[in-house]
């Protein structure tokens, strides 16, 4: 289906496709961290640039933080229009003496390249520049029309995002949206996801006394606010892994059969990612399978904990102050609005007297699950297989895309084709994240083809 | 009792004294963090240098970690020999940020000088400095033989002293021993303190997954350590605040009716207490006094906790490691290395699958309750009223000094006086520590009287 100037130009830059993301893997472009803020404003630079290098022009919008990149390909009349989605931001590198290279500076081992962002989201959101590249840069007509978005802050819950929809809609619609933020299912089994969890984070500080405290002196007297904040953390969880909040499941939509016994179908090699992982058991909610509590089951974790002396040695105090940051993941028909409230009366009903306890909600996102059956998901069928060689399984994931729900909100669009070019075990979000060059170059080669069968087929 | 020239001559140094205090709190001898070194080396020296500046020999041992410093005054025939124990290391400064002003950089307000060491050892064992100094830098003969034993490894539970002991008992043998190493009950109301807790410290650390993962990606399969940290330190207290280790309280002696009489009968301002510490409530043993849970009731308290992510934002992910440091606060009859092994079990039990946990022991220190009805108590008593204008009260105090029970073990002495001259709200271990220029004064005032005493009476 790809004509084959496009396909021989993509087979001949493969290399100079790389040198180009390993580019835009360099630019530290971590969105939570203030630090980072000129960076962030270089990876945006960066993006427009690269799109304007072959025609598609548009420009930096700024918001409330980080700016969005939205730019569309010279209009063609009749043909369908596809919104591509992607972030240039990045989650922060530490820990960072756990890199076998610097998160920064972009190396290629064993066919990877590794960095902060390889897979989240940089190399799998430029196989769609590059896609475009293939068929402009040789001088041939895009067979849709196509519009970039591209946002610097879906690591930290797109906060400006859905402003920004809303005042741009005019621009923004699409007869189908592609975003490739997940993965494959497994390495060289490619997938279509039709589910994602939403997200609910919250940071807990709790307040003890004024300063650290002797422990010989006070200990006996003064509430511990690292005893109180593991109390209230362990009492979110029971003791076989469901989530403790009352009503947490009330609103979860069983599994059908059919889609278990799908779900089921998936290969998985459950000791090989026990191995990569480095862990002797998996443990979870019982009753439902490793593939089923990683994507279709909600979840709660701790994401982070703190509080008094951590140095080598003994320190004996009762520290002052202590927090958590405690993330659920949730799913359909779960709201977050309603979860948070949930988490909120039942941290507070949790708190004991002689600390003060600070709830702050960070992000949130609806789960979400959309339509197998229309144009664009076949057409996506269609492309990945021309792309890697085999056909794609569907399944649902476990991470969250705020966007996708603010797509489906404010655009009115329900469309998506949510396509992994990564692997799971790429790291996104831990020490030396990377991405394969072949999936690099397949991606790229699934893109241009989603475009062509879109054109011809439609969406 | 103390002869007109000596009290003349330590009321005419005030100042020279206190300028020496601030040289020896100018030393960051902070025993735990091993980037301190040199400088323990410099607080040992400054001892020597001290006391050999006015007669009093002596020379620094080396020991496997921090070196103990011995000196001994000219030998009188037939006079009471009193050993005195301080200690020359500081606890941590950290968290620097709440600091007025730096932690070893004396700074004088409001009548206290204000330092790292401060109360907790330095400004309390220099006053024995001091107060030899009054008397031999005058002319004077001493009333007593005194020998100095310290050390620069209290803080970190004096894990080579008990070696030392052993090897250097011969010149170690005393009639009595001073440590000034607690605190008055409270402002103005000095103390004698017979009882100690003692303490058994430990450090959990949990291995989760190789790495940091992606709590999208793996959440709802994989053990969070930090999950299992909290559940496991929320294990360890009952909700009524008791320790909830099995067997902990076996052994506890309980209190006396005429003990808890007499402990009833101290004036406790509860209020002035909260509002110092800034917290609203007390809580803890049900059935205790506040006066004896912090001092004769044994405690449970988590010192630090840490585990993945806590900078500013939302990241997402499952911590591959966290970690927490506990101690218990023991009393009379309770065995450390009992206790150790309640908890270690404990911890052990509570441990749940898919983690792996460490659990390192990194000090302990018997309880300990000394005479009341010696002759060397009666001398403190009377030296206490000639130095603070009144009688002190009898105490049992919340913190452990591991040397009493290696005195008591290696030397067989049980003759020993701990006599706080610092405040319960100097802040020992905690930002702004500090110790009032008048209880320092006092304190020089009570030790001369307590060596002509024990000259005179006997120990």
């Amino acid at each position: 289906m790809l004509p084959a100037s496009v396909s021989s130009y993509i087979d001949r830059n493969r290399q100079a496709f790389v040198d180009d993301l390993a580019k835009f893997l360099e630019i530290p472009s971590v969105s939570t961290l203030p630090d980072y803020d000129q960076d962030i404003h270089r990876a945006a630079q960066w993006v427009l640039d690269q799109l304007g290098s072959f025609g598609i022009e548009g420009r930096i919008y700024p918001t409330e933080r980080h700016p969005v990149v939205l730019a569309s390909s010279e209009h063609i009349p009749g043909a369908p229009v596809l919104l591509v989605y992607g972030h240039y931001d990045v989650q922060p590198p530490d820990p960072l003496d756990e890199w076998e290279t610097p998160p920064f500076s972009p190396s290629i081992r064993n066919g990877y390249i590794h960095a902060r962002g390889a897979t989240d989201d940089k190399g799998q959101f430029l196989t769609y520049v590059k896609a475009a590249q293939a068929i402009l840069g040789w001088g041939e007509k895009l067979p849709v029309n196509l519009k970039f978005l591209v946002e610097g802050e879906e690591e930290i819950g797109s906060p400006n995002l859905e402003k920004f929809l809303r005042e741009n809609r005019a621009e923004l619609l699409a007869d189908a949206v592609a975003i490739s933020d997940g993965a494959q299912f497994a390495p060289g089994i490619p997938a279509i996801t039709y589910g994602l969890r939403g997200l609910c984070y919250f940071q807990l500080d709790v307040q003890g006394p004024r300063f650290d405290l002797h422990s010989g002196g006070f200990g006996g007297i003064v509430e511990n606010p690292t005893q109180a904040l593991a109390n209230i953390l362990a009492a979110l969880k029971a003791p076989d892994h469901t989530v403790a909040l009352p009503g947490f499941y009330d609103d979860v939509v069983a599994l059908e059969k059919s889609e278990r016994e799908e779900l089921a179908s998936l290969p998985v090699d459950e000791n090989r990612i026990r191995e990569y992982l480095g862990v002797a058991e998996f443990t979870g909610e019982p009753g439902y399978s490793v593939v089923e509590r990683k994507g279709a089951r909600p979840t709660l974790d701790i994401n982070g904990i703190w509080g008094g002396f951590s140095g080598q040695g003994a320190k004996t105090i009762i520290p002052a102050k202590a927090g958590a940051k405690v993330s659920m993941r949730l799913v359909p028909d779960q709201d977050p609005a309603r979860i948070a409230r949930i988490f909120r009366e039942f941290v507070e009903k949790s708190s004991p007297a002689g600390v003060k306890i600070k709830i702050t909600e960070l992000h949130g996102a609806d789960p979400v699950l959309v339509s197998r059956h229309t144009p664009a998901m076949r057409a996506a069928e269609k492309a990945i297989e021309a792309g890697f060689g085999k056909k794609p399984v569907f399944i649902r994931e476990g991470g969250s895309i705020p966007v996708v729900n603010l797509i489906k909100k404010h655009l009115g669009q329900e469309n998506i084709l949510l396509l992994g070019w990564g692997c799971p075990d790429d790291g996104a979000h831990s020490p030396n994240e990377r991405f394969s060059l072949d999936d690099f170059h397949r991606g790229i080669r699934s893109v241009a083809s989603l475009f062509y069968e879109l054109g011809l087929h439609g969406a």
